[in-house]
């Protein structure tokens, strides 16, 4: 047993608490949970047999810990916050298995924010307070509302497409086309040279509804270039050190990705439809889809 | 006084407390309040004076039960589910008499969910997880979102009228119209012996907020026939045993709904329009309109 | 050969011209053309083999009737209305067969109106002064625009039904549906006896493009019930006698139709979707389809 | 140290409590917090140094107060409210300044409610229940949903400008503009001497987001006139004793509002705009932008 | 008798033929027409008794003048128009009074166009090639279409108000309001002095169907400014020398008429609402409503 | 002088008349008109000095033909149809330089039709009876509408792209993307070799207003990938011996087109957005924009 501070009108009925973690009063950890170092258990939070929680982790009053829920480290839970384990609960109706929440590692979760069962929160992920979570979040997404939807990717700068621009040393670019408008309509060209590789393959995506996110990895090699052909997509990139959200809006302004990027898509009007050139056939190897395995990769290739 | 469990850190300070009823740390119970038998009433719960609860109820951590509230029998309150009495709250006024909410027996109420003041929700009802409750909840419906709209029918099997068929030996049925599509537009026709009787009288239904519901009820002896004349419509259908929740999205498509089989109609498109022939004229008595009576006449029948 | 004028500077190479028609200057009239009598072939008229015109016919200056063209009795042509008899003419490239026109008796066509090939125009048409006619015009129905749709049923007096009534004495008549306004939506009622038959089928009619009709027939015992359950649609009825061209677009007015009650509809808006009860079984000798038998059916009945 | 109530249970830790305040069972009051008499500390409240509370306040169970927040006198506040002092929280990580939260004297906010960081709310406001609020709340203005919008004024008479009248002995009132509806279009003439000013500017507001507010403010000795040109928009006015919540929804109605009315402008429909015409120039002094400050000016006007 | 020039195969009926004029080949005047001098009646044109033609009058080929038309001096008839005088025709049947159609001088109607019954076109009006003309044209209104619309002002220099300016030494102005962009909408305030005058009224114009106009007058000492607060308008002005036709599309500009400018406003899209405030009251006598009597005071006044 | 027919009642006062023509009554042909062989001059046919008719014409009854007209080989004109050459006619006013109109080798004019001044109307174009021509008419295109807008190409076979094929012998293809149907989504994929070449630039094309057309020229070597991004768009290819209509309307289908394929676009609904993929920089000299020089390549190539 190690030396943790216990509240004189707090329970704690497990062994297994980190040093320099504090509990306070009216709390009560049942026995069989885990909990890491340095963690504060607020007035009032209850945590169930069978919920792990890694070290420095911050869990406000009025917050119930479910059998099936694993916090990863540095996870902050705030007051109020409730979890669930039973999709369709009835009194006195036990599932056979309860469903599993994880939580990784730095996200946060606010205030009164509700998580159904099932979910999987991503690493720095950031829930907004009152937010009703109904799907897995992606690292780094911010998810606002009811039912809560993805507005934004934490710790980035936001970027207007149409009006700012990206640091030169900065490894994704926006690429401007010029417009020409006449009686016939309005003409976008992209002469050769103005996409900096020879694209081998391209896609299209539309119909993303809006709160839904697409993209959530990065590319060993494969360079990408993306057009908002219609309608308003915010584009974010992150290259494991610095983040930009990009709001495209225009048909004629492109974001140029190259490798080791990694980016995720968001905030799709109704009427967005993405084109995406690549400079590579599809390679599934080539993707890096582990947030924690990018940063690591990223932090070696600095 | 019966046998109930008392936490050491826990109190009650009613005596009505059911056989087998358990009250756990940090919750607290005021004289005057009954609870019935195998309830669980679980940390940090406090209950009011005048609040009745039924037996076999579960209220999870974090919820209080103030006066005018009632709990049915297998009734689930989810964790930090909050009650209200008082439509327009100000500090140190107190309305002549409190709202009542009364929740049916076996209906469930998902975590962090809110309930206005005033709110009968029915039997074997499911209100969501962090869903805000304005208005009343028809036996079995589903409710989600903030403000709470109806989404489903508790325990219904999903049937999309447009690809699916009801079991055969169901009591109602779709029936399909044949299209005629010419360049001057669509034509459906029911001839003589399409629809299993003769219409004595007909309704339309339009412009229902989504959300809301219509039906909640069954007949006696009357059948009805239903088709969507515009837009979409979710009708529920109920023979006490099994339930099926009959997208309609096609004016070609109707429902045959023969006597004694519960029907209540939910998510109404925007420019829904339902046409309802009914067989016999109005009679009120021949209503079945509460659930409970619904289900012992079916379970009669059967 | 009868007894006709000829202007002293026309031109006319056909015997079979009526008793007291006249043929004016720079008109040209082709072997083998038959006229009635008492018509007027204005100035610089051309008419070529193979036309056939009724008595009373009137031909108004810069009109060419080409080879397969008949115009009935009382036909007005207005001055440069443009007919054709070839759907596709290239130079010196001849069709085996050129498609024929067929104007009906008492119809008008209004200056510079053009008449695409292979067109029948009915019974007491009219075509408004510059229209472009695509396709076959009912009987009475009126057409204007380029291309040319139906907008009304000649000689019809206008009635909004959400205003208006129909005399007492007419066979066919309005019915209301007392409207309930809920928050839960709005709700018309049929109660039994509103609608004045038992329906034995019922069809639903939507998608019809602007500018088309249905109906165009009177029925020999059926009665009929129409409902606009959505948008607005123009019932046009005519009982041989006086005519009427009802506007709804509410769905809580029903127009009643009495069998021998001829009926065109007309003026769909885009979401228009009408809902017709029938008294009987589909009978198709029941159906009076050719206007002319309709009337001398109603003159017979009067 | 004063006279207040401190349940056995409960634990208070300061001695800044005023008389009459009581202290339930499991509540946990810190150092240095600061509480005003005659309040109501229920079940279950933690409240952390650095709270200030003003007398004849009401904090239901399951409510926190963070260091950071202060609330007025005769505030109410519902059961499990969040409160919240750290716009992007992660654990173990300490924002140099914490967010402050106030809420004004006799402001209620209603059960399970979400207040984001450093909001104001305004006094008189009302907080609907399960509200998430990110945005300052004007004084008597009542919000709902997720996210929070403002859809009406505490307290005020609802007015149908198209259909009911202000009061004649009211300052503020309706003026209607005679429509001219003609074939050419429809047209509002407002001649010489309809608005009782000659206007020195007007000003046109539009694309508000629905929830959002305008105005909350009085004016000194300017005179206004509004006309929702387009659209639909609510107009709290307010002189200190009555108050009404009008909505225009007609180009043809005009709301008069004379000096030291206070007004509040919500409830935009999308497609909203807002004509102003004002008295006098702009004059930054001759606003009243305190609601406190208003009710004593208007108190001593009466 | 006058000397005019009659082809041999041309023949005319009438004496009342004005000097210098040219009657072609297989035209034909009947007695009772009257024709200006120096006017051109072209190959096969044909011309009714009670028909009165000005002065240096072009009617191009293929054209009839019906009794009932008066065209004045220098107007421009194109091939194949087609003039109507019976609003419903019969074969047979002769209205009471035929309908009458007047072109004001200098108008023209371009090739093939068809001009209903009973129409009045204004001085100076084009209407285009194959417009078939369904309402009165306001003078120097150029209309087109099937239904004809007023698209533009005859002569008028064509100004875009969010890019272009108005010259200096002209009599109306451009006035651009400064933009506030806010979190909370969009606001743009004329303060005093931005309108050059201390408005007596206003009025706020909108629903004007498309292709349809209004003002067509001047004013003799009221000034007037307008602002398209939503949608798009073209406002034409005209000081008798120079004419513009302005398009506003941005409630942040308005025009300012000055005192004897005629104006006329088309082109509304279908969300266009005008404002307009007035220097002056209501003033009838004040309106120029000829525009043969604006020429003149115009010309005067130069 | 050549042998040619004229009928004693018709004009010609030119000797410029090919042999094999004929030149009906009431027509007048002018002094300087050149017309070719075996042409067909009908009734009441004005002609001006200054035409050039090529052989094989047909020219309808009621039809002018001004100064500045052209018409090649194998024309058809209608009857009645109108021609102009003075873009803002007033009379008396002559413009220093008539407009001209051109009329390509086998086009044909539909009945009634007015060509607005200094048309050109491609080879094999074909101009809908009633249609108002207000710009120049690619080759073969197909125009119907007031004003005219181009609906088809003549004698191209129609095929719906989302069911119908190409024959495998012909160079065009469709290529057809899988779709990738997700929740988030839906997803098209060209992987590398789905294109059959490298695009070297792309451009898009939006709202292109219904009626107009784009491309109208072939590539010497130049390859392209047609993708309608969002809406609806109709591809007409050619390749000078079978001709295609393609309609697209879905971003999972594209057209490969190799060199050496005429194209044109078409049929744009309003949301509509073309992606174009080209093999090749932008080069000036590889486009073929000469129909006639595109079928002389073409049958040397075959």
């Amino acid at each position: 047993m190690t030396a943790f501070f216990l509240h004189p009108q707090g329970i704690c009925e497990t062994t297994e608490v980190g040093e320099g973690t504090r509990i306070w009063a009216f709390a009560h950890v049942l026995p069989g949970a885990r909990i890491g170092r340095d963690c504060n258990i607020c007035d009032g939070v209850f945590i169930e047999n069978g919920v792990t929680i890694g070290d420095a982790v911050t869990v406000k009053s009025g917050v119930q810990l479910w059998a099936g829920v694993t916090l990863g480290e540095r996870v902050f839970i705030g007051p109020n916050v409730s979890f669930t384990n039973d999709k369709f609960p009835r009194s006195k109706q036990y599932p056979s298995v309860y469903s599993r929440t994880t939580v990784g590692d730095g996200a946060s979760i606010g205030a009164n924010a509700t998580i159904l069962p099932g979910i999987t929160i991503g690493i720095g992920a950031m829930v907004g307070a009152g937010a009703v979570v109904t799907r897995d979040v992606p690292s780094r997404a911010i998810v606002v509302g009811n039912p809560g939807g993805v507005v934004g990717y934490a710790g980035a700068v936001e970027v207007d497409a149409s009006r700012d621009t990206l640091p030169e040393d900065y490894g994704a670019s926006l690429v401007r086309l010029a417009p020409h408008v006449e009686p016939r309509g309005r003409l976008f060209v992209a002469n050769d040279g103005v996409v900096p590789f020879t694209p081998k393959r391209f896609f299209l995506v539309d119909k993303v509804p809006n709160g839904q996110t697409r993209g959530n990895h990065a590319h060993q090699s494969s360079q990408q270039f993306f057009v908002a052909v219609s309608g308003q997509i915010v584009i974010a990139v992150d290259d494991g050190r610095r983040a930009y959200a990009i709001t495209l809006s225009h048909p004629g302004i492109g974001v140029y990705l190259p490798p080791r990027i990694w980016s995720m898509q968001c905030g799709h009007s109704d009427d967005a439809a993405l084109l995406v050139l690549a400079s590579d056939a599809y390679n599934k190897p080539g993707y890096i889809s582990d947030y924690r395995e990018f940063c690591s990769i990223s932090s070696r290739a600095a």
